[in-house]
């Protein structure tokens, strides 16, 4: 599906990033991995700390060109301090796709890996509305405080980093359609990741009540050919979109909601 | 990604199903072809008539044992009769469905041609519930006289059918886990088939105006490959999902609706 094509990955160093890595090489793509880690996962591989926009636009100029996509799956867990969150997750990611379009290949894919936890957008638009006014080069820390998100129980921050990106990946359905480049979104469910005993410390009986539900947490290779499919030609007809693969959960809540 | 194994089909005769067989072929699956109207695109071929309850029936009985996956695709389009277009669309594929799981091999996926048109379900919540209440064995005439679907303009039984079969799909995102059988919706947005001019004669001025945003009408090659992803071991993890392959047709209505 992906022979011969190449593709940026980042968060390339574990997770869904790693597994993601290991299939598309498997379908015969070539890999270039971003993490803050070092790994061999990838058949190239660019050091950087996506929170941090000096740090992005070194990778950025360094990248090669002519990539058939993109694949925005480094992220840190509700753990971290809110302005890490919603740098690396929303902030950072933003801005590589940004400075990257003009260096990918026309016809190339944007996927990025969103969250269950972004699936309430539609009842937090006032508070996404402006986090949308803030970018990498603005005072993030000050945009926090403002929120009250230094303090959120929840893992608010990270919530809301997910619901900005679902919201921002949506408003750029028809942004390069003129070069055919798409950009959509993949929210997994739970998954067993290093960083999913985080997510269960700081979302508390709400994460274990929707454990109950599932048979099991997702694996990175749940997710991983959700993203590779994402980024082939198979997906091109997808525009701004969000493919929930979270073994039925944002149907449950759906369900309950309204009842059915 | 379906080298080796057997789907079955419905609505293979033309448009998004024909694609659909060709391309399950061309991966390497062997494809068993349902329609009202005889053709070679399948394997295997079974005529039946969808809406009608008997058809369906002695089309259980003949299908083969073990298929590891049913695409439902067949569909008829706003233009006729209110009885018919729920009858098909709806009701007609929720009983196959049902009937045909025991004879699907465990790990079988589901996959559902909805549409853009269900994409409001949660604004027409009440009517669902009430559609939900009959079956292919009630009066399905007299379900529609109730809810006045028969006059009902702009094609409201088209939209009502693929509401239900979002909804319907949602709530059994757990129904045959033990088996790990999996079912989702592909919801399409606008495509050139030959069911397209009717949808534009009866969508009127709603349509005409979603069409100028859109670059062109999808075509059936934009929405056989999303259905063959989710009929392949690729997408065990979604489940009750709908899959919005719509050029950017949801992501746009969303945000208008939200005014991002």
């Amino acid at each position: 599906m992906n022979n011969g094509k190449t593709f940026i990955v980042t968060g390339a160093a574990s997770g869904i990033g790693a597994e993601t890595c290991r299939l598309l090489k498997e379908q015969g793509a070539t890999v270039i991995g971003v993490d803050r880690d070092p790994t061999g996962n990838a058949d190239r591989f660019f050091e950087a700390d996506l929170g941090d926009p000096a740090s992005i636009d070194t990778l950025v100029a360094e990248l090669p060109e002519g990539a058939d996509g993109l694949a925005n799956i480094a992220g840190v867990p509700p753990t971290r301090a809110a302005e890490a969150v919603l740098k690396v997750n929303f902030y950072g990611l933003q801005r590589l796709t940004l400075a990257i379009v003009p260096k990918l290949a026309d016809g190339a894919s944007i996927a990025n890996l969103a969250s269950l936890a972004g699936f309430g957008w539609p009842n937090a638009v006032d508070q996404v509305k402006r986090a949308m006014k803030v970018s990498l080069d603005d005072d993030v820390a000050g945009f926090c405080r403002a929120e009250g998100l230094d303090n959120a129980e929840g893992g608010r921050s990270y919530f809301l980093s997910k619901e900005a990106l679902i919201v921002w990946t949506m408003q750029n359905r028809w942004t390069w359609r003129d070069r055919n480049i798409t950009m959509n979104c993949i929210s997994p469910g739970p998954v067993d990741t290093p960083i999913l005993g985080d997510f269960l410390q700081t979302l508390g009986e709400r994460a274990k009540e929707d454990r109950k539900h599932m048979d099991r947490p997702g694996r990175p290779q749940d997710v991983a050919p959700v993203v590779a499919f994402a980024l082939s030609e198979h997906a091109k007809w997808f525009r701004g979109a969000n493919l929930t693969v979270d073994g039925g959960m944002s149907g449950h809540i759906l369900s309950n909601f309204h009842q059915f």
